[in-house]
């Protein structure tokens, strides 16, 4: 059952598609998991999967879709007419993957699709989601969900929960309402299997739970569910009223993705690319940071401008350039990175950004004085001019201080006027502090060698 | 329900255990869920963490334990009995939390604790658990499972289902075994529900499961799972037979991890550090990258040092030394953070390293193209030097090709060799290309010099 994709693999099946064999590339792939097929559609070209998507059936088909990329489905949905993807596809899908999938279409498509929605019930669920933020709870979350009265006995709560099961593809738990619908607790299916059937959910109900409110951020809506070990969680309306529930597989999604926009972020990307993009997605990724670069590049040029006469009579003082700009840079992202994870995951700690900078203050002059003195120290022996010997080292210990501190200070800034603090790691915090340390260094320089 | 932490809280805890007020101090914290009691620790010191903990119930105690980061767990064991450890926490643990805890004892203290666990059972599976790798199936899983016979009906079914969930927390798969104890499929609870309870089981059963063996690391159970979108994911042994699960929220923790790890190494950091961690940890994390960035310094310093009679005839040249090792630098992480990505997610396509590198070329060449057209146009404007603008134009050209080839190159290698690739990005990368950047630059201005 476990698959491995193997080139002989996208070789065989191609030539069963280029020779119009229908039946030997469906037996290829009918028993493959919808996203080991959609694995399958990105070796092949639009033409070879849609060629294979037309076999599928329509269940499985349908959560292939939901398993592309955005752009690939994108490209596949936009040649179908509204009606083949209402009956094939939104008819199928669980409540917050049509809306997604919806949600990517253009707003008259997307009406005209909607129209073809057998399900009145499904159509309406989606139109509800389609309103949330993508990025709150509210659009996490799935209409589909079992619920009971906190009045009924087991037995009624066992026949209802058949009726409802049938829509849904797997019970995780079971959420208690009052009359009002408001949410009142969980029930555990351990609990139900335990229990004589004769006792009331009241008595058997969980009321410790945890929920959240459709307008939650995603990001806050995942750190729940990672501390608290959670696998669905409820979703609640301001009146209380339970309206969906989020599984752990959309968080992961959402973890994934945030950890990876970070890790873009400090890698100088700005858009989500994996190496099996074309060349124009890399290109456009990769540009746009790889410029703000070049700029800066352009205003160190200009610093250093400043002090070519000092070059001139002094040209060791440009030996040390590239040492002084690679420390700034290498420590202000060190400190931004730190605190952005913690912001990311809320271990800040309780305190205010005094006490961080106090802190953050303390590691780099310890850094500072032991990389200084290093420095201090190979210098002493190979270069017998003690002004540079002193400019380098005390240059050193600035750029770090003050690296440090900026790498600290903006991303803490950054999050307080609600602007993600990622954007403060990476190329602009080494293009920030490359100048500053070209600066401090030349600045110091001139000074010492005009004393010493 | 939903607990936030805030500095008055604290305060107030604080005050009264100061005032060795126990009751109202545990009136405080009794109804907060472990993982909270865990955060309040974190704000306390030693000894009034203890005052507290005393006062819980065994079973949260237990689950505050498993909630605590390593390094508190380990201070809050370590002056505890082994009898204590094992009939308040041991005992009180799932198997695969309980193997956690006791492996992260000492050899000794880990087999006097083990005599004391009173469950015999849950001794040998946490014996069992311990001989796993930490970073493999083996070691996530945990023994707790719910299976049935195949050959069994529901009632019967259902019967030893309920004699086997006392021991569990809570019921998200029943996986269904042959007499020899052989995976063959799962059951859902939602089938279960909605069937006859004439049935067989073997009517019932999905045999479409997907499984793992005890060995595969769990870097790949964390992608398994995220992408066939699995709550529960069953371990088999060699044999076939079923020996353990796995569950979600450990894998939520794994994708973390992993995301945490990829993060630091391209931070330039060499230990997994929070801002809330102290001084001496954060400094202990930041200075080996930084040293390794300092030891590249001073080889750059002696590159340009073979160019000082150049600098001191041409000192202009030394104003774009910072622009071409920055955008080396930045070129060369991008590269290897987007193959990094890339394999970590397995997203890497099917093809050869020389297929990447070509891609990459291109990429590289697009992007050479436009920032050497740049600089070539804003040099030609500010200075009169031909020299000079041609120098920084085609060696930023060069360093773009070299950056990105090796970016691409090197974390592609350490993959083959079995070696993390997250090595090569980060300071790594940055440092080797500072160096071959200055390298290239001079050479190629020292020529262009001569010739012009």
């Amino acid at each position: 059952m476990n698959f491995e994709l193997t080139k002989e693999f996208i070789d065989e099946l191609r030539q069963r598609i280029e020779q119009k064999d229908e039946q030997g590339a469906h037996k290829m792939i009918e028993d493959l998991h919808a996203a080991d097929i959609a694995d399958v559609y990105d070796e092949l070209n639009i033409q070879e999967a849609r060629f294979i998507h037309i076999m599928l059936d329509s269940e499985k088909a349908a959560d292939v879709l939901i398993e592309l990329e955005q752009d690939d489905r994108e490209r596949f949905l936009e040649v179908l007419p509204g009606d083949v993807i209402a009956k094939q596809f939104i008819d199928k899908l669980d409540s917050d993957d049509a809306a997604d999938v919806l949600g990517e279409l253009s707003g008259e498509k997307r009406e005209e699709v909607l129209q073809y929605v057998q399900n009145l019930e499904q159509a309406g669920d989606i139109v509800d989601l389609l309103n949330y933020d993508e990025h709150s709870a509210g659009g996490l979350m799935a209409k589909e969900l079992i619920t009971v009265n906190e009045n009924w006995n087991i037995t009624t709560c066992l026949r209802e929960m058949r009726k409802q099961a049938e829509d849904i593809n797997e019970i995780y738990y079971v959420y208690v309402v009052d009359d009002e619908q408001k949410l009142k607790g969980t029930l555990s299916l351990k609990r139900l299997l335990l229990t004589p059937s004769t006792a009331k959910i009241k008595d058997i109900i969980n009321t410790d739970v945890i929920s959240v409110k459709t307008e939650t951020p995603s990001e806050e809506v995942a750190n729940i569910m990672d501390k608290y070990d959670l696998v669905a969680l409820p979703v609640i309306d301001p009146l209380g009223r339970l309206v969906g529930r989020i599984t752990i597989d959309d968080v992961v999604d959402v973890i994934r993705e945030e950890a990876g926009r970070d890790y873009q972020m400090v890698s100088g990307i700005t858009e989500k690319v994996e190496a099996s993009d074309n060349t124009f997605q890399l290109t456009r990724a990769r540009i746009p940071w790889l410029f703000i670069g070049l700029i800066g590049g352009i205003f160190g040029a200009q610093i250093i401008g400043m002090y070519e006469h000092d070059l001139g009579i002094y040209p060791e003082m440009a030996f040390f350039i590239p040492l002084i700009a690679a420390m700034g840079g290498n420590v202000g992202v060190q400190s931004s990175s730190i605190i952005v994870q913690s912001l990311a995951y809320n271990t800040l700690g309780i305190g205010g950004i005094g006490k961080k900078l106090l802190k953050e203050l303390a590691v780099a002059s310890i850094n500072g004085l032991i990389l200084s003195g290093i420095m201090l120290g190979y210098n002493f022996i190979a270069h017998d001019s003690f002004a540079l010997t002193l400019t380098v080292s005390s240059a050193l210990f600035a750029v770090i201080i003050f690296a440090s501190s900026f790498g600290t200070f903006v991303p803490l800034l950054l999050d307080k006027l609600k602007i993600d603090p990622a954007l403060a790691t990476g190329p602009f915090i080494t293009t920030v502090n490359d100048i500053m340390g070209l600066f401090i260094y030349l600045m110091i320089g001139r000074t010492l060698y005009a004393v010493l």
